[in-house]
C-alpha cells in the first residue's frame, strides 16, 4: 500500500486512450493539431487569453516560467522550503543564468506580503545587491496547504506595487482548486505565469506552463527548445494535457486524492503538523510508530526523525486509505 | 503518404506494451526497476561497461553528453551543418555555459581528421583563443551518410592524440548500424559518449546517453536533474528503451526504414545529392517536380530551392515507398 | 624599436597627471565626482544624450555592450576575424550566457549589408535556429581599415530594418576618427553602443562603453558590477578618460599613431595586404625579410607565414618609424 | 575627516613610483617581466609553491578563485553576511554559472566547523539537491574580526574531511596578518585559494588570486581572460602588487590602519558591536549621536538604525583618529 509519492501513481486510462489516439502521424514538435489546441483550451479554462506550452517536468515548467520574469542579474523571492530551492538541483540557477533565489519564511511553506517584504525591504537599491524581480509561490504548498483567493489577491497586489512578477508553482494546482471549490482563475489570482502540473495527478510526462500574458510565451518558446524540452513527438504531451482538461478530469482526479488524504487525516487530528488541504499528510510519529505502520504494509517517506510524509494520489485505493487511517488511529 | 520526418512516425506497438506494463507504481525518478536495468543492458549491447541515462530528447542527450567533455571556457569541433549547430536553438551554448562550437567542413556533413585539424591547428595555444576540448560527429550524418569503422578509428586516434574527447550524436545510430551490419561497438568506435536515439526509430520520448566511461555519468546525473530532464515517471522512458533493445527491435526498425529509403533511392540514382546509407534521401528536384510529387499525395520538406528531403521511418508503408519510387522515376 | 602592439605603449603624461590629481579621497566605485562627469562629457562629444560607463578592458566593454542588445538565446553577427570571435577567449559566450556569434565575411575584416544578409537571410524564423539580435562591427577594423560614414549609414539602416541592434567595437575608434577627419558622431553613425577604446591610445586601464540610448546603461550598471568590473577606486579610470577627452588629446594621440603608420606604409605600397588607414600595417614579407628587419632592431609580430603585423602608437618615435620605413624599402 | 571606506583612501607613494617605473614598453597582458615575477614573490611570502594572478577587483578575485573549486551544479558555503553574498551583485552566480551560495551563521560574520556542518549536514546526498563543493570564509571578516590559526586549522581539517575546497576572501588579509602577528601562511592555513587584497590597503586597482595548488591557476588564466580581466597593460597591476610586497609595505600599511582603529575603539569599548581586530569599528550609536559626530566633521556610513561603521585606512591621519576617539568619548 503505497503512500510514498503521487509521482509513483499510474497514468489515468483516459490519458492512455488519448495518447494512443495521437499515435497517427502528425507534424513534429509543437506543430501538430493537438499542441495547437492548448492556448484555446487554457484560455477557456481560465476565462482569459492565455498561451500554454507543454514540457515534461515540473522543474522545466518552473524554470522556464521564471525565465520570463527574471533577468540573469535578478532575484526571485521564494519560501525557504520551496521546491525550486530544495529539490530542483539548482535548476533555477541554470535556467536563469545565475539569478538568485531569495529565501523567505512562512508557516506551512506559504508566503505573505509581510514575509516577502521582510526579504526585499532590506535590499539596498544599488548595483552592489541583487534586486528582486519576481516572487514564486506554490499552490498547494510543499506542505499541502492552500492559498485562499483573498491571500493570493493580497500577494498579487503587493507584488505589483513593488514592480515584481508573480509565478505560481502549481505542481499540485489541481488539488488546490479541488480544495477551494472555486474557479481555476481564482486559485491563481495575480499570477503572471502558472506551472500547471499534471504528472502527479495521473499524467505520464506532461505539464503546462500557462502564461496569462501571451506575449511572454513568445520568448519562452525559444528557451524551451534551447533547453532540450521541445519534444519531437510533442503530440503525446498535448494529448495528455487535453485529456486531463476534457470533462474536468484533472479536478476529479484531484478530488479523489484529496478525499483519500482527508480520510487519513481524520484518523489522528492531533498528529498533523500542517493542515491537510491537498493530498499530503505530515504526521508526527516516532520511529517505532513508523516501523509499526510499515510492518502493516504501508510505504511512505520519513520526514526528519519525528514525522512521516504520506501522499495520496488520484488512484489511491480507498480501502488502503481506510486501512491506513485505522492503523494510524491504533498507534 | 508521409515522408516528412521520422519524428512524425508512430510509436512501435512493443513500446506501447512496455509502457503499459510499467504503469504499476514504482519508485519515482530513476530509482525504478527498469531504469536500474539500463546500465546493464547497454553494457551487454556494447560488450563493455557502460553507464546509460535516459532523457526525452536528442538535444538534451547531445548537450548533456558534451557537458561531460567540455568546460565553459572550451570549444567543440563539429560540422558546419551538425544538428547541434543548426537545429538546437543554441542549446550547446546553454548547457555548456557559453562554450563555443567550432565549425568544420566535410562532404555529406561528415568530418575527417584532416577537416578537424583544419579547424584546430590554427588555434594559438594561449589564453586569448578558445581551446578545443572535444569533437562531435553524427552517425549517421545529417545527410544520411555513415562513418565506416575504419573512419571512426582514424578520428578516434586523432582526437585522442590531441587530448580531445569524442561525442557521437547517434540520433540515427540504429540506421547506421543497420547499414554497416557490424557490431554496435564498431559503429561508435572511439567515442567517449554516444547519444543513442530511439525517438526517430519508433520511440515516443526516450533517448539514451551512453557513457563508455561510467564515471562520466556521475556528474551528468546532477546535470540532467538540473536541466529539468529527470522525469518523475522515468520508468516509462526506461521501458521504451528496454523494449527497443529487447530482441534487437531497434535494428529491425532501422532496417525497415533503411530498406524503404533504398527502394526510393534506386528509382533515381542520378538525382541523389548524397549517398543513401540510412533513411534520408536528398533528391535534386525542380520546384515543378516537387509540386508534381505533392500532387501525387507525397508529403516531404523542400531542401533549399533545388532539392527535396525524403525521410523514411520504421513504419513507412512499403507500398508508399514503392509508389514514391515510381513517381520519382516518372519525373 | 617596438612595433609589436599599441598595448605595449606608455601612458600619456596628461593621464598620469590626472590620476595623481584624483588621488585625494572621494566616494568609492562610480560615485565620485569624476565618474559622474562621464555622461556629460560624452554627450558633448557626440552631440546627443549619452550614458557612459568605464571598464578596464576592451573585452569587458564589448561584452557588456552586447549584453544590452542580445538575450542568452540570441545571436550576434560579426566578422569571422572580429576581436570578439578571435581574441576574447569566448568572453561573449560568458557575458551573453551562451548566445552565439554568427560569422560573416568581408574584405579587411569589414562587413557590409550584403555580407550580413548572407549570414542572416538563410536563418529560418523558427525556434530551432538561433535568431540574430545584433550586429557588431569594428571601427577601425582588425586590419586597420575604416568604415566611411556612408558605409556606416548603410549598415545602420539595414540593421534597423531587420530589427537588430548595432554595436561598434571602437578599440581603435580614435584612429578611425583621426583618419576620417569627421565628427566623432559620424564615425559611429547608426550604433546603439560604442566601445570607445583608450588603452591602446595612451591610457593605462580605462575604456568607455557609450550608450546612445541612456536607458540601456541602467541594466548594464548591474551587469558591470556582477562581472567584477566596478572598480572601487573608479575615480582613476574616470580621470584617465576625462584627461583623454580634454582638449581632444585622444585625437592628437591617434593622429600621431596614424602618421607614423603612414610613414611606414609609404615605404612599400606594393607589400600592403590591407589599406593603411589607422595604426596597423600588414606587410607581405618572407621569413628572411622579417629576420632582416628584426636584425635591424625592429620588434613586431609575424602574421602567418608570409606577413608581418606592425603597429604604431601615440608615442612611436618618428625616427624609429622613419628607420623602419627605410629598412622596409631596402628589403 | 573620512572614515567611510578604505576604498576611498589614496594610493601609496611607493605604488605610484612602481607604476611610473613600469611605464616603459613591455609585452602586453601578463607576458611582461613584472607579471612573471608574481608566482615567485608569493611563493617566497608563503613559503611554498604558489601561482598568483592579478585582477583589478576583489569581486573578480573571489569569483575566479571559486571557479577553480566549484562546478556549475555545485554550491559554496559562506556566511550569510559574506561579501560574495551581500555585496557582489550576484557575481558568484555569474562566474560559477549558476552555482549556489549556501548561507551559514556565525558571530561577527565568521564560520566554524559546526556552523558549516549545520548547513551541509541536512543536504541529502542525491541529485535533487545542490551538493556543496567549497567553503568561503573572509579573513578578516566583514565585521573586522580575525580567524586565529587554530580556528583556521579546524576549518581546514573539517573541509578536507568533507571533500570540499576552501577559499579565503582576503580583501583585508593584510589587516588580519597585522593583527595576528604571525606568518602569512598561518593566517590562511588550510586554504586552497586566497583572494589577497591590496586595493583597500593602498593599491589603485590590483588584487592577487593566490593558488596554493599552482595547477589550479592553469584553468583560471583562461577564465580571467574570458571574464575580460586580463588587462593589456597588466604590468601596472603587477607593479602595484610587487611594490606592496617589497619590504612588507602591505604589512606596514595594515598596521597603520589597525592602529588607527584601535585608537578609536579604545574610546568607547562599551559601544563596540564586534571586537575590533582589523580596521573596522561597528559602533552602537543613536541617530542623534551620529548626527553629532557628523557635525564634528566626521564622515562614515550608518549601519542600520542603531550603529555606525567606521573604517580606517593606511593613510588615516592619526590626528583625525584621535579627534574621532575624543568625539566618541564625549557622546
Amino acid at each position: 500500500m503505497q503512500f510514498t509519492s503521487d509521482n509513483a501513481a499510474a497514468v489515468h486510462p483516459a490519458l492512455w486512450r488519448a495518447m494512443h489516439a495521437a499515435d497517427a502521424a502528425d507534424s513534429p514538435y509543437d506543430n501538430d493539431a493537438l499542441s495547437r489546441e492548448l492556448d484555446g483550451a487554457f484560455s477557456r479554462l481560465f476565462g482569459r487569453e492565455c498561451a500554454a506550452l507543454w514540457v515534461a517536468t515540473g522543474t522545466a515548467a518552473n524554470c522556464l516560467a521564471l525565465a520570463a520574469l527574471v533577468p540573469p542579474h535578478g532575484g526571485v523571492v521564494c519560501h525557504r522550503e520551496a521546491h525550486i530551492e530544495m529539490d530542483e538541483a539548482g535548476a533555477p540557477g541554470f535556467y536563469l543564468h545565475g539569478a538568485k533565489l531569495m529565501l523567505a519564511e512562512g508557516d506551512s511553506a506559504r508566503l505573505t506580503p509581510a514575509s516577502i517584504a521582510a526579504v526585499i525591504d532590506p535590499i539596498r537599491d544599488d548595483v552592489h545587491q541583487v534586486q528582486p524581480h519576481a516572487v514564486s509561490i506554490t499552490q498547494a504548498s510543499e506542505y499541502g496547504c492552500v492559498y485562499r483567493p483573498a491571500e493570493l489577491a493580497a500577494i498579487g497586489a503587493f507584488v505589483r506595487a513593488r514592480g515584481l512578477g508573480l509565478h505560481i508553482d502549481g505542481a499540485r494546482f489541481a488539488n488546490a482548486v479541488a480544495f477551494l471549490g472555486c474557479a481555476p482563475a481564482e486559485a491563481c489570482a495575480g499570477a503572471d505565469v502558472l506551472s500547471f502540473g499534471f504528472v502527479k495527478n495521473g499524467g505520464m510526462g506532461a505539464e503546462a506552463i500557462v502564461f496569462f500574458d501571451p506575449e511572454m510565451a513568445r520568448v519562452i518558446r525559444y528557451r524551451r527548445k534551447r533547453a532540450g524540452h521541445l519534444q519531437s513527438k510533442g503530440r503525446f504531451l498535448a494529448a495528455q494535457i487535453l485529456a486531463m482538461l476534457e470533462g474536468d478530469l484533472w479536478l476529479d482526479n484531484a478530488r479523489a486524492a484529496n478525499a483519500a488524504a482527508q480520510a487519513i487525516a481524520a484518523a489522528a487530528p492531533g498528529r498533523l503538523l500542517h493542515p491537510v488541504e491537498a493530498n499530503e499528510i505530515f504526521l508526527a510519529t516516532s520511529p517505532a510508530e513508523r516501523a509499526a505502520l510499515r510492518a502493516g504494509g504501508f510505504e511512505f517517506y520519513d520526514w526528519g526523525k519525528d514525522a512521516a510524509r504520506l501522499v495520496t494520489a488520484w488512484d489511491t485505493n480507498p480501502d488502503h486509505a481506510a486501512a491506513l487511517a485505522r492503523a494510524i488511529a491504533r498507534l
